[in-house]
């Protein structure tokens, strides 16, 4: 049986190559590479001795992350950010997502006051940049909590459960997991799932990008996310040298 | 049988008291105050005789949103985002929100080379801005498109099908409809949901801001959106006189 | 005797219809909506308990005010401050003489280290945005010290004296008293005049749009403003009870 | 008979020792520096061959002004706007009213489709710039047009009258002509006028820093503003070779 | 002969390893990695089919170039530019630098009205990030007018001379070239050289962050500098093939 | 013999008329107006009594440079970087030169934790800004350190070496010394140098405009410069009573 919907051959329910590559820059506590077929993400974490204003004295840690795309990691140069002067709409809300999913993964409380900064840089883009940079970060942030745990600082990495994320849309007018660039530009309704290893929901924002859909589709497009994430944690923790 | 959990009193899947008044400030195509019981949002209309950039000379036309809170809409004040120079991430994933949910709702390819700007600013905010500002905002484009058609500049109003929004989330425990903002605050998620007068979606948006929630929950939550848009699109119409 | 000249035919030295609507919005201290004629504003007093860092350790208070225009308060749609990422010179200008003028009324010696923050927000413009807003700011102010009294804060409400403020001008070579949008844009002179309950200056601003104007007529154009001052000064204390 | 009052023994109606330099700097059409006294303004005029976009091919001229201070220009070092990335309230209302206090001096219909860029800037101050750059503006812009008219480019200078400015205030209870600096930031009521050599207003915007005024001090400083404006005038006529 | 002093033991005149690496990412008319040591940094070429505003109709073309760094390729973290709404001054002084090292390289005049953007992004900085920006555009330029070549809109690659650049300064008293991070934070002085082919000079900027320098220690750092940029032009054209 | 190739007649080697004028605005510590040939900079140095916050406790001293032009010091009005709301890169560029090469002068360490800033206005440009801002600004901050001396707050003026700076260039194919603004646009090869009394260097800025120069040309210039630094050197010492 052939799938010759999709623009690369994939079956509905495939993932494309993932690859997760840790260590991929020296400086950062944690950097990983991670890559969803030609879409490539570095990820770093950093650690900072130190909480924002608002956590102050209140003995609890912080994340927060920053993305942002190289200006020809895209088809077309983009224009760049901080010649700009300023972070597009799309981008604040996708650094927004990135923060709020992983702070569900990790125990804020258990980690002193410190703060960890989440980087995520599109240096090629191919389609799904936010649910990479999930995904990767996760493994980032997993790398970094390790370095404290290592040098005696925190007693264990702080861990609730994993996280990760993927697309998910309807591709001429099929259902289809993990959507690349030519799928994405094309498809009607596109929607990104954040889950945890419990098959729980951290967040799902989707968006009818041609004509609204039903719940029928909605709850096929979720099963197929499930299965995606299940399959992406696994990814993660065999990285990680966990199972 | 009483709900003493939500702390106004009302049944998990009750809307709050919603009014729509029409014609609410002179200047604008359309102009609406939207309130969601305490929540209260002006939704203004601007017919403008061009289009962006992007679409000139395709004989399409545009819709746009723009969000804004008054500095002392809240309970506490917020710092005015024109003195700061610059929108929060928030207003941005809000206007953006609004932008396309409207954009939804009529047909583009129906009105011209026009653009309708959307305003919706909250002058008193209990929760649920961005949903009764979607709500709002669908009933002041009717009526700017309205005075096209009066015009004799286009020939119909370019409807699609109506589209309303409302807040769902699990507070305390239960799945309820319309949270207000002290539920708000204290809720573990939280989903904005935007659908049409046929019940299919046009965006959904849920976070869990504590723990991650399960299949079934999503399917409740849904559930009491679904209910609760169809009655605020009836409100909608019957304040248009279209019932 | 009729005022054809006059579009709305009041005779030169009246007033708009002027209405002063306390607790308009529930969450401020103080909130006041100003209406002259069809010109609408939302005044706001917000107490924050510190000082700006000039001030700290003083024992001496401090009042500020900010102005805004929404979008479509005016005939067609400006653009709005927050998205442009800068207040116009004119916002500023305003916001200025607003602070200006209520600093005037009270004495900052007499309510402890606190920040009174004045907002002003025109929902809807016809002329006389800044008169209306000084006038409407004085009653918040009045009703947000009112608050500080009541808990115990302060001993009395630390009034100088009532401020209020109105517009003159030279229309179609009238003098005319609180100029509406139509006789503003077509004026030679314009002049805003910012008085206490004893009659005395506390600003004056006039300006010569098209010719010069002689000393003859900037005495009329006075006589009218004092006139229209000592009436919305009687209008302000009997919103307050003060009568 | 001495004036104590005043702490450089000035009679109430002096002005301070005024200079006017032209052809300052070379690049500028129009190039001035002005004194009042140690109040030092380098005031040029620019032209531009083309108007802006509001007023093309309406074949009228435009006048436009900016101000800016020198870091060290005042007693202690401000900071440099440059730096900060914006400029000031008070930047923006003082390049304002210079702007149309000289747009009141030509005639707009005059001079062709051209922009005449005011700068004012401040070396050093002493009190009275915003009145000094008006005085020296309006030779600069004299000189300016002069050149156009030198080459052809327009008949005559577009002059419908000369202007001059200078501030008033009450100093010590004593209503006193062309404040310095000491006096400027120790008096009550400070009052800036922009008059022709008619003897009209362009301007009046007088403020009460301390106790509100009364209205026969405003005449008594408007008397004062008068005789200084008509010498100022005078001065301005002799620097130009026109008396 | 050991070279103790160097913290990598190197010998004064040696470079690190260097790697260029073509092609590294997909989108791109021109990518290279470029890799001196520890440092990486994205090259890329982006032709664009217009030029800016003052070269329209002029037939010429034109090169430009902006600079950036991930925010955890250093140490510590930085903050990110586009974050904090401003490029910094050290940012636009390097990404001006490589603007004029590669439009020494091409001719402006033989590829059309167009615009080659050189995007040089640091993904891992240990010194000398500007002088390998500078090396590794110069091949990614080469590249995109390969493009341009093949795809027959213009005749030949616009060469006119091949140009690198590397550091070098004075390292515990001793001439060095190509200062990795711990030379370049501990040295008295740092200077970096562009050069062609020919052994010109198109760039040279020393400054002696402690002591001056005499012309000795200069002449000394210039020899090394020759030899080494020397070096890298015969990389730059084994990786283009081109001996 | 004449030397009809330098526009305005001067030899190769020769200076141009340079004039350093102290105390020439009276609120600074020291002003010195200094003037290249037609080029004046107004160069102030302002003592503060504190230290920026990475410096704070360890008792050293910070200078810190600023640097703009009026916009009609150069031969066409530029726009107002305060106006535009960012300093060019150009303007960034110069004042981190003029920091750097101010603090290679004084000794950090023995002036106690005060901050120096240096502000070079530009009134009237004709080439060689940044040079004279260098030579000007050494005198002013002699002067503002002889006030610190003088007032007893520190023991001797806390001078390393006198700086002074001059532009070197190749016009017309011969090396020359001090371009005026006609040499410098036509030039091939810009070259900035700064140099202490003893002829080291504090920074050396070379770029080609045209051809690349190769290392004689190089030494030429650097010749010049010598010759023209120790000769601006005498003057600053003359001009401030030393010699």
């Amino acid at each position: 049986m052939s799938f010759e919907n999709r623009p690369d051959g994939r079956s509905p329910g495939a993932l494309r190559s993932i690859r997760l590559t840790r260590e991929y820059t020296k400086h950062a506590e944690g950097s990983v590479l991670v890559e969803f077929g030609d879409t490539k993400v570095i990820c770093t974490a950093s650690i900072e001795e130190k909480v924002p204003g608002f956590l102050k004295g209140k003995g609890k840690g912080w994340m927060t992350a920053e993305y942002g795309m190289l200006p020809r990691s895209t088809h077309s140069r983009m224009d760049r950010e901080a010649a700009k002067g300023k972070q597009s709409g799309r981008t604040q809300e996708i650094q927004r997502l990135i923060g709020r999913s992983l702070r569900a993964a990790f125990d804020l409380d258990a980690f002193g006051e410190r703060t960890l900064h989440l980087d995520c840089d599109v240096i090629q883009a191919d389609g799904g940049t936010r649910t990479a940079s999930i995904t990767g970060a996760m493994v980032a942030a997993h790398d970094a909590f390790g370095k404290l745990v290592k040098a005696g600082l925190v007693p264990a990495i702080p861990l609730r459960h994993f996280v990760a994320a993927v697309s998910v849309g309807v591709y001429r007018g099929m259902p289809v997991l993990d959507l690349d660039y030519l799928e994405d530009s094309g498809c009607d309704t596109d929607m990104n799932v954040v889950m945890t290893e419990q098959g729980h929901f951290v967040e799902v924002q989707g968006t009818a990008e041609g004509d609204a859909f039903d719940r029928a589709t909605l709850n096929r497009l979720l099963d197929l996310a499930q299965q995606g994430i299940s399959d992406l944690i696994k990814l993660q923790k065999s990285s990680l040298g966990l199972t």
